[in-house]
């Protein structure tokens, strides 16, 4: 039988374990000193309890199975927001909000095209924070993670629900609902006008607009709240607004570019309220999606206003790789070999060096240093250096270990 | 239906994971200044694949399910060991070795008496490093990341399996063997001494000789050398004195408490020299667990030599908990309210601070604040600590940012 992993999971190599690694460790750096504290949640829980609080796309994702030793159906996490939700419900019910509380691990979804993906998420959750102050925060710290991402070109493109639910609300079966979202989804205007007809002669219009109420945000929401919508949609336009100029004073600098999207539908059926997705360069689709869920914690017992996001942080190690951004560079790391090694090791160590023994010289030390990931290898003395040359080993130590 | 985890499956919260986090970053930090590279693996990888790597104890424990995509039996891996073998045979099968890799990450055991169980790893690697010198390293890592989990105690405690395995060997049918391997396992000399019974004469009081070869290291090794073993034992025990040498040179100060013991038939079928486990103050149990296992990476189809060792965080992080052990402590956060809020948070993050906006002024400052985790608020010019005392917020100010 071959040795294959199944489709969707991987290995890292140091290379890669190392850039994700830092990804995770900035992430987790930004949340906290956004005030965010870290929990940590299982990889997997029973079906039922997870199921509660996913979208109907995510529901389908997860991978179920029967625990062994007790017959019951449990699933691996295929996100972890709800988890944290769980937790907001029940191990914090006592505890009064804002509470702000962040993670990082790994996520599996079973996807149609892709099979099953295993994906590394760090994200954050705010709760008992309401719109339009908690929305602001949350959309700073998803610019402040963005930043933190060393990639160009960050964007944030915001939208909200209210716009599309209310003509959505409108539509009078399941089947011109199904036209004007999937004619939103694909931007495709003349669909759009299309399926529109099917709607009274008040909301058609406003379908259409949709399909244009994109661009830069104080434009694109002058001119959505120039239209004729219900009063709930302005209010919530309004809010938004304000959400916005929020941001502005609370964001890190320099600002990410930022955009309004209200035809956007993506997650509609899980969020409540704002919704928005970060963008870097280097990667096609959105590293970064989060929004408002006032109805989440709510389906493990406790109503608590809700709004987080989860960045994907295997898209944004792509992104590096493709713009060609340097991963982390490692500390100085030397072998040492021959007479009086330990010693010398150990004193690189405590020096903050990686330093190790090697009791038998390999065939071939620059080969051998490169695969090992090491600066240069002390023999005797000599420093063989992974480019080949060979210097006195007393100079490389005179660098190396300058106070001595 | 009940918000509850599946048995052996926990959440951590803040205090929490910020100690089982800090722990893996130091044995990561440990292992990385040995010069091990960190790799990821996947949570799940084909039954098949993972259980070739597995001893039979192991095999038992792995959780399998049906992979929804493909029909085909995955396994949540209870060990993290057989796929580093498993990478070390394929994606690394064209790199001279010494190799040296190590890991961090959750594994999931079946365990009979305990449900399931998530237990968190950290471990490494050595291979392509024949005894005596390989053991030595691997041991002088294990004694450093001992060392690193900041507990009284610590205790190395050696063996190796070729005693042991010349002993069983000679032992008439398996019921003989069974009864061998109880009565060394509960250190029960009586019925050792019958079990022995059933041996050679010249086997027998060897047999009885394990149950009492254990003790400091250099006076039972000696005490075990000065017995009728045949020429391979003797070599192999010889070889394990030398290991123990090269381990005084090599390990970090101070060293360990360190200690032989014959006897102990732990992982016994999956090891083939040298095995160990690491004890430390305030844990029942052994915290950590290695040895040579020089037939592992040829079940992936390339022979390579290879030790190593994990260990348990979780099992380490109770036992500081049990002696009051501090956990680690975050940088200083306060929570900013009032005019002139943002700005403020963002000159304290700037400074390495963790710093959060307060829109809403919570109903009880110093008992949200104690939730949060945060040191204090500044409210305006006042300082509300999280103690209840107030003072000028200036004053605090000079301390956070003495610079400014």
């Amino acid at each position: 039988m071959s040795i294959r992993l199944p489709s969707g999971v991987r290995d890292f190599l140091p290379a890669a374990a190392a850039r994700r690694r830092a990804l995770a460790d900035a992430a987790l750096a930004v949340f906290e000193a956004w005030g965010f504290a870290r929990v940590i949640t299982p990889v997997f829980e029973h079906a039922e309890v997870l199921e509660r609080g996913l979208g109907e796309a995510a529901r389908q994702a997860a991978i179920r199975f029967v625990e062994p030793g007790t017959g019951e159906v449990v699933a691996l996490r295929p996100d972890i927001t709800p988890q944290i939700a769980r937790l907001v419900a029940t191990r914090f019910a006592d505890t009064a909000g804002p509470l702000r509380l962040c993670y990082e691990g790994a996520v599996t979804r079973l996807q149609a095209e892709l099979g099953q993906r295993e994906i590394l998420q760090a994200g954050v959750e705010l709760v008992d924070a309401p719109e339009p102050d908690g929305d602001a925060e949350v959309l700073a710290v998803a610019a402040a993670t963005l930043a933190g991402a060393n990639l160009p070109d960050a964007q944030l493109d915001v939208g909200h629900v209210a716009p599309a639910r209310h003509v959505l609300a409108a539509a009078p079966d399941a089947a011109a609902r199904a036209a004007l979202v999937a004619a939103l989804a694909r931007k495709d205007r003349a669909a759009l006008r299309a399926a529109a007809r099917a709607l009274p002669a008040n909301v058609a219009p406003l379908a259409e607009a949709l399909g244009h109420l994109a661009g830069p945000a104080r434009d694109t929401l002058d001119r959505a709240c120039a239209l004729p919508w219900p009063a709930d949609v302005i209010a919530a336009l309004a809010q938004l607004g304000v959400a916005l100029e929020r941001f502005d004073e609370l964001a890190d600098r320099p600002l990410p570019a930022l955009s309004i999207d209200l035809g956007d539908l993506r997650g509609f059926a899980y969020y409540t309220g704002m919704r928005f997705a970060g963008f870097v360069g280097g990667a096609a689709d959105a590293v970064l999606r989060g929004g408002r869920y006032d109805e989440l914690v709510g389906r493990y017992g406790r109503a608590r206003a809700a709004v987080g996001f989860a960045m994907d942080l295997e898209a944004v190690a792509q992104a590096q790789s493709a713009l060609g951004v340097a991963g982390p560079i490692a500390a100085k790391g030397v072998a040492v070999h021959g007479a009086g090694a330990a010693a010398l090791a150990r004193t690189l160590r405590a020096a903050g060096l990686r330093a190790l023994v090697q009791p038998h010289a390999p065939d071939d030390w620059p080969r051998w240093l490169a695969d090992a990931g090491l600066d240069a290898a002390l023999v005797d003395d000599v420093a063989i250096h992974v480019d080949g040359t060979r210097t006195p080993a007393r100079e490389l130590l005179a660098v190396l270990l300058p106070k001595i």
